[in-house]
């Protein structure tokens, strides 16, 4: 078969498991795919277009006639294997944390840079999850009017922690509605020393606290956003919150354009025909984005644009993707196909 | 026995039930305790203080005798009733929407404005859940360094819409867990054509769409505040969104001072000493305020204090309070015992 040897590293994961899905869905040619894990999910089988599939474990040697490589098993793996993959003549796209802003590595969202796919040396690195979704929403609107500020504030779904914060949320909820004891072990932070009730209980923490009071989670959004928009001038500022849903970050985004001109309308009108954006903005029938409609969908919705009464050239957005997808598994399969299209897909001076 | 003679209007609701129990705790001296409703509640039984007080239906004629009348039965009873009350001699506080922004009427959250009620006339209106633990946690800043701006984006508990909404989350949540099918009919705004499932879904509409794709309870927020601080100046733009919590309003806000010379730290110690405020701000050790700490208690919890890297004067905070104490009851006796306390718990010209 014709196509490209395809490996998935953490197959058996929240987002290795979509990363699966996607592949089912992409144009993308495929001869093979190998799906990897830890030695804990050796043995498992998962489908694949009908077939059942092994999981095997990742090893360096794993990667031998690998031509597309998926990372989606902790950052830790991506350091010691994709290197690995590299050197075998693998193209990486990264999902974990890894390499983000590495200077080398070109950090996409498909819709907003795509064009840093040609600096590539081996390895594409994905975004974080609440990053992508809104510089979906930002960039066309940064195109036309240019982005000055963007002050957000998140309300992020549990399985940005994976599936085992999905079956805390679950579990612990059904405790909490049954009167009964439930000792958090996941949330807000794995390997953190304090883990906090997620259920009914918003938690202002995602990932463990950095400098200057921020999360690791608000510095990603910061950082990662200037890199992507490929200016280091737009202030960017957040404030990430888990809130118990399971799958779809929601985000509010207050935004300062750089030129004035913009319209409430005008805004709508550009999202409406922004590649990757459903829009969702008709407050007179009640229309805004919910977690519930993006669940399962590949698009960022958005709505609830409004101006600041008392700003000039600032606004108000609210966007929701399904952060598994999107912000993870579709975002990583649709830069491979990027890489195809763009005849990217293999390593310089194989 | 002597003491105020006290009427409580929508006893059997979600805020009234809890403004009987502020009574108990209260430093206010009482004689009489009268419990108002609609037809429908009359009959009903609710304890004071080990007493079972039978609930009576509001009429005009029920606050003869009354000096001070708590409203807490939606704005057309406060609208219908409560001149009935002032004009029998009672002192109105009103924690409906009716009369915040009349100009003739104070708008009161005791830590912020408590010198506002000596120029009530016989009404005093107790702000909106939101905009109270906003001003609650921002006054102290503003007295020291002045404000500038400041957007917010809320996470609000459901019991904000009542009794019936607190049912709905957990009935929806039940029906999600066990796979039920559930119909909303609360949820976001009981009288609006479209109700959606709170369980697991964030639904950024709290009351009705109004100008400008702004929500009644965004509106609130901007105008409230404005009028508490007297200072139309001060900008403020918000986001409301309703999240699964059953009690306690997380919000997240941005603020720039006027003033320069702020620090975190300076801001911390502030907060540390200001009234009616717990300070939850160690991210070294997990600590930042959070819904189920907040839930029961009359104090505003405030954390997540950080500068924004790349605005001079521009900070973060995160806020939780209980929206039915300090967000509605317990706001209420307050400005009773701030009435009674500066003497001006009578009817001018009575």
């Amino acid at each position: 078969m014709t196509g490209y040897n395809i490996a998935v590293v953490g197959a058996t994961g929240a987002v290795g498991t979509r990363i699966i899905k996607m592949l089912e869905e992409t144009s993308l040619p495929i001869a093979s795919i190998k799906l990897l894990a830890s030695q804990r999910s050796v043995g498992k089988t998962l489908e694949y277009n009908g077939q059942k599939l092994k999981v095997q474990e990742a090893l360096p040697s794993s990667f031998e006639g690998v031509d597309l490589a998926f990372f989606s098993a902790g950052g830790s793996v991506s350091k010691k294997l994709a290197p690995e993959a590299i050197r075998r003549g693998a193209v990486v796209v990264d999902n974990t944390s890894a390499f983000r802003m590495d200077p080398s590595v070109p950090l996409v969202v498909p819709e907003v840079n795509e064009q840093a796919l040609y600096k590539h040396q081996g390895l594409v690195a994905n975004p974080n999850c609440s990053t992508i979704q809104m510089v979906v929403a930002l960039e066309p609107l940064r195109k036309e009017f240019g982005l000055k500020k963007v002050i957000v504030t998140t309300m992020q779904a549990v399985s940005g922690a994976g599936n085992r914060a999905i079956k805390e949320l679950y579990s612990e909820t059904k405790a909490v509605l049954n009167q009964q004891e439930y000792k958090p072990e996941i949330l807000p932070v794995t390997n953190a020393p304090e883990h906090y009730q997620i259920a009914f209980n918003p938690l202002a923490q995602i990932d463990v606290f950095e400098d200057g009071g921020y999360t690791h989670e608000e510095w990603k959004m910061i950082h990662e956003t200037k890199k992507i928009m490929e200016n280091e001038q737009i202030q960017v500022t957040a404030t990430c919150v888990r809130v118990p849903v399971p799958i779809s970050h929601s985000e509010s985004v207050w935004f300062e354009l750089e030129k004035s001109g913009a319209t409430v309308a005008k805004l709508q009108q550009i999202l409406q025909n922004a590649p990757g954006v459903i829009l969702r903005d008709d407050p007179v029938h009640q229309v805004f984005p919910q977690a519930l409609e993006a669940t399962g969908q590949k698009e960022t919705y958005v709505g609830r644009i409004r101006a600041d009464g008392e700003q000039q050239n600032a606004f108000h957005l609210y966007c929701v993707a399904d952060n598994l997808l999107k912000g993870a598994a579709w975002n990583s399969v649709q830069i491979a196909e990027s890489l195809d299209k763009l005849g990217l897909l293999c390593v310089p001076n194989r």
